[in-house]
């Protein structure tokens, strides 16, 4: 099987986490890094979990690279509330991982970005699930990556349904709307996993249940992980009865976008005024035939849910 | 062919003067009623326009209803600056048509749809294509009509693009939200045909010329309306390059839904806050397997041009 090369630009995160363990998880995937961002915690408090995630599931031969500490248009951080109750406040429900003893890479997460956009090229697509800062900081210091990138597929936005953090506005693309509206009108081939989607593919106590009992390390601690994450999911969406597969999700499509049904659109971010944040089709470029993305806005939640626990039970059953 | 019952719900206009065209010129259907709305003009003007276009076209058989003069939650209605510039004072393009010697029915418009869907149920289409409120004051009167309608195809909205009265908001839906939101969560099986489709379906002078060349009084009169209209487009939407035939793919879609790509969502409208208007999918059932509605989201305009064109061009030809 021809391996998919693919980053995973992550701020770690439950459901992170769970995207790591979904491209671990999965043959068709070659994971040649991990770009970090800040978002469900501080940025290097996301690298050393992915650190930790990664030596959890016996892989560390992934490098992982620090990426942006803060939005394009801002001079700090500080981590939502909201965002430390749904992912505890080290950003993986509380739980302690055993330490990988690695460090990020020294090469920052822009420049392995713009190296590995140019070494691979078609082959390769970048799987951002958080805010799209890093892509926006590689965009703004080599343009020429727009027309080389293989694909995005990305974990962000709403066009269908209403946002979460606002009437117009989902979580990632609020942490840097200009970020991401400068991605989104870049011209790189990107699909949009949003809420749309993500809130129709849920995970419930049963199914973590199955990698408690798989009896090894990686799959207690997984377990443990995930279950704060829908404990949450109790308080903040108790009707949905579960928690949403946001992330993992970008992933699951980047490997088999038939598992969604992708509107093709020239999606725009609006960056003023009470709908900064909306991701929404740009009215200019309506009647242009050529659509340089596309939104995801049904999906196979039975079908996805299936590959999920079949990847990731088969991952953790396989660890120590 | 078994004709389709069709009633439409006009606030006439200039594009509700095409939907009536469309309707004419369409052997699929058999027009059983016009119900009028307020919106583009006032009631009193949309009766008198519907009234004389029928006349236009050689349709005094078909009867017409006087519907609610203003919005559910309202104790009036002014028509918008905006409504009068682009379809004209009179609402149709400031063009005299001979007064077609007819009054509305006694019947009001509201007791006429509840009627008419006890009589002919499945076999009946609804085609609002100005606010919703008679058919929610119908629904307020009536509701076992909800589940007794065939289908009810609209236009108005905007789920994938911005709105054109405010960011969120499209015209016809911004003109009763509370009524739109009260038929969007009723269950009536509908099809919404919003500004993320019929913006892509655009008439030039090119196109009314032909009507022109017909040499009747209808082609010629139908001509001089709508160049009207495409001149205010002008104006309001100068990048587009034509005019808008929001109205008459409506009737389009009702006739042959496969003229669009329709995801199935069950839609609700903003009522409160800085959203109102917006017409969105509705959270609390997202994961309802059950969609009673359907949004458009994608319109084969090339098709839909030539269908309007035949159809349109067919009927003025064969008047008088």
């Amino acid at each position: 099987m021809a391996q998919k090369k693919m980053i995973l630009d992550l701020d770690v995160g439950v459901d992170d986490t769970l995207a790591i363990a979904y491209a671990c998880g999965s043959p068709e995937v070659d994971l040649i890094g991990i770009t970090c961002t800040y978002g469900n915690v501080l940025v290097e408090q996301s690298a050393k979990n992915a650190l930790d995630v990664l030596h959890l599931f016996g892989r560390d031969d992934v490098p992982v690279f620090l990426g942006e500490p803060h939005a394009i248009e801002k001079d700090g951080f500080e981590v939502m509330e909201i965002s430390a109750f749904i992912h505890g406040k080290n950003g993986i429900g509380e739980v302690v991982l055993e330490d990988s003893g690695r460090e990020p890479e020294a090469t920052p997460a822009v420049d392995f970005i713009i190296d590995a956009v140019h070494t691979y090229g078609e082959d390769l697509v970048y799987v951002p699930t958080g805010p799209e800062t890093n892509m926006a900081v590689a965009l703004q210091k080599d343009p020429t990556i727009a027309d080389e990138l293989g694909a995005e597929v990305l974990m962000g936005g709403a066009l269908t349904v209403p946002g979460n953090v606002s009437p117009c506005c989902e979580a990632n693309i609020n942490q840097d709307p200009d970020a991401a509206n400068l991605v989104f009108r870049s011209g790189i081939p990107a699909t949009m996993v949003g809420l749309d989607v993500t809130l129709q593919t849920l995970l419930t106590y049963e199914d973590t249940k199955k990698w408690r009992e798989c009896g090894t390390v990686a799959g207690e601690k997984l377990a443990d992980i995930t279950d704060y994450y829908i404990k949450a999911y109790e308080t903040t969406a108790p009707y949905l009865g579960g928690c949403g597969l946001h992330d993992p999700l970008a992933v699951g499509v980047a490997i088999d976008p038939s598992l969604v049904t992708i509107l093709p659109i020239n999606l725009m971010v609006d960056t003023e005024g009470p709908t900064r944040g909306r991701t929404i089709g740009n009215p200019d470029l309506l009647n242009d035939p050529y659509k340089s993305m596309g939104a995801c806005v049904e999906v196979d939640a039975p079908r996805f849910l299936d590959e999920f626990m079949n990847r990731i039970t088969g991952l953790v059953a396989g660890c120590k």
